[in-house]
């Protein structure tokens, strides 16, 4: 069997949300709870009923790429041939870094506390992989002298999540400038970006950055998942240089084929709807203000989140995320997802998903700040 | 960039496919004509008004998977743990062969001429491939002498398409234990065999073999596509023993996330219904014996169909395939793939896909046999 697939190890998050009782506060979610749009489906039945659900080209419906292209409108990326549409944005983050990387020279640089999917990609794939950690100190906030600082010889692209999962924090507009004019005074081939922008539509701050608005050399992963609850549906895209769409569709059709014809006509609909992508907004807005509200109530260190539908508490001193979160979910029936689960630079802290009806997020802030402050009071065990 | 995918070819039957005019007969679609059952939406629908579309566990619904190992019920491959749902049996075979294969050590041994699939996924993980061609004399019959024969020391799997595509031949069940047989008498390591069941409902022999039945080290990929004219809807599976289904989940995980739950859905409908998976058999029977008649009728050398929606026609000694395909499209109006897209083995034969209305068959038979007759009667070109 093939090594790097033997060597993926378990999921930590898995093992703490499997203690999870009918009572518990739910608060490890990496999707929303809100229903989607039954417009959508709706579209795509009367879709299926007239032309079944025959294969799309493998880069995907054609009325679809340019409904994504024109949507968002990136510089030199706007139309269908800057597409490529996927099972996910998992998909399109695989085929992404698939295609881009070559494992026998290049490294990916990852920064870091992020969702452990762009390191675990990269391992199954054996290309080399480091992260660059944000300052704790800082509350994580993406740093472009940090990111300047860690590029190597090798690095050939950097994956930066924004909004970020888990930490909720956003690359401002003057840092990402900071990191294109250092990326574009390098001589030779240019170094990628990849952006993952899936919580795109859940953005609490003025000023965030936008990749592919500043920088040619940008590839973007996104999906229909976070921004309009249809995680499940699996149909995400890849947005980028034509030259590089092109050879990722190659990789794409042998890993896939094409996408759910199905799912594809859904996010047709919701491109083509006005203001489809952005029909669920609203609801976050007012949810994450009644969450900031509750972790300023609970008196403990969070950090405020400008983006996603995650907030992040901080634990004493010597307590690890994993005892953390095993405790409260077995003694406070409240589920959190362990930070060392976004690696070890996040393992003092707890990330908690706030698309729980608002009260029960509330009460599941409070219980965690009362964990807390009784695990500060006493010694800690270790 | 990956210099494994830089090396993927253009596509040869997208060369010809493209010159596909209006008034064409079209020989060359490899999906079903038929539309699918909309019942199987419609509970989908109902789901999904409900539930929404949440993400499955990565390995599917347990309902499906228990469902999908009951209706096969291949030996110690009962229950749930032996499923692996996948976005078509595309990223079923992906992720087989990624997670079976070692690039460093191991070969995968091709069954050829067949799809060019599996071939070209080895090569993009930079596996070993080679393959092992049945004879032509014998019309493509699956033949276990050869395919014992040809096993190397570095052979890990060994992958089987029957029914074949292209040749429409099927294994029987007398060749099938004459392969076990030899793969058990060795010792070591057991080789696996790959049983690509993508046209299992299009079976039309007594005797055909189920390679899960009689090997234990046998893996399965399979998938709604072709039964049930869900080409588009992406939804197949990996059945195989519970230690490497573990496994595949893990690279399932990473390259796609888990497959679409309203996909997943219509499945479970299809599978939960009495004759659900073999509800479009009667017609494709009732097709193919037309397709034999105006086969026998054309007077020229086929292949009998024993299985699948394909039927091979030889061209004269000396007739390149693509060359044929060309002259057909472009001056007899008929579309056929040409059979050096499945290697070079095959480039002497025609590929005709015969899921178009049976009169329009019939035509597109009776062009391609007048086109054959032409090029005997003069001398080769070349």
């Amino acid at each position: 069997m093939n090594p790097h697939v033997l060597a993926i190890p378990g999921s930590l998050i898995r093992e703490v949300a499997a203690k999870k009782t009918p009572t518990a506060i739910d608060l490890g979610l990496g999707e929303p709870s809100l229903l989607p749009n039954p417009a959508h489906f709706e579209h795509a039945m009367r879709y299926v009923a007239q032309h079944g659900v025959k294969y799309t080209q493998n880069a995907g419906d054609p009325a679809l790429r340019e409904a994504i292209a024109r949507h968002y409108d990136y510089p030199g990326m706007h139309d269908a041939e800057n597409v490529c549409v996927t099972t996910g944005s998992q998909e399109a983050m695989y085929v992404t870094l698939k295609t881009l990387l070559d494992p026998a020279t290049d490294e990916l640089l990852v920064v870091e506390p992020t969702f452990p999917s762009y390191v675990k990609m990269a391992k199954l794939e054996g290309v080399a992989v480091r992260g660059v950690t944000m300052s704790e100190a800082d509350d994580f906030a993406i740093d472009a002298e940090r990111i300047i600082a860690a590029i190597g010889e090798r690095t050939r692209a950097i994956v930066i999540c924004s909004p970020n999962n888990p930490t909720g924090r956003v690359i401002r507009r003057g840092e990402a400038e900071k990191l294109v004019r250092a990326l574009e005074a390098r001589g030779g081939e240019p170094i990628r970006l990849i952006h993952d922008e899936i919580y795109r539509e859940q953005s609490f701050i003025e000023d965030e950055a936008y990749l592919a608005e500043l920088y040619p050399h940008t590839i973007v992963t996104n999906s229909v998942s976070k921004s309009n609850a249809l995680t499940g549906l699996r149909l995400g895209w890849i947005i980028g240089p034509a030259e590089f769409i092109r050879e990722a569709i190659k990789a794409h059709a042998w890993v896939t084929s094409c996408a759910d014809t199905f799912a594809q006509q859904v996010a047709l609909h919701v491109f083509t709807t006005l203001g489809g992508v952005g029909e669920q907004v609203s609801w976050y807005r007012e949810q994450r203000a009644g969450v900031v509200d509750a972790l300023e109530r609970g008196g403990v260190r969070f950090i405020r989140p400008e983006g996603s539908f995650y907030a992040c508490m901080r634990l004493p001193d010597g307590v690890k995320s994993l005892d953390a979160a095993l405790e409260l979910i077995e003694r406070h029936d409240v589920l959190a997802i362990p930070g060392g689960a976004f690696g070890a630079s996040f393992d003092a802290w707890l990330r908690l998903s706030w698309v729980a009806p608002i009260e029960r997020v509330r009460e599941g802030i409070d219980r965690i700040a009362r964990y807390i402050e009784s695990r500060t009071a006493h010694a800690p065990v270790r």
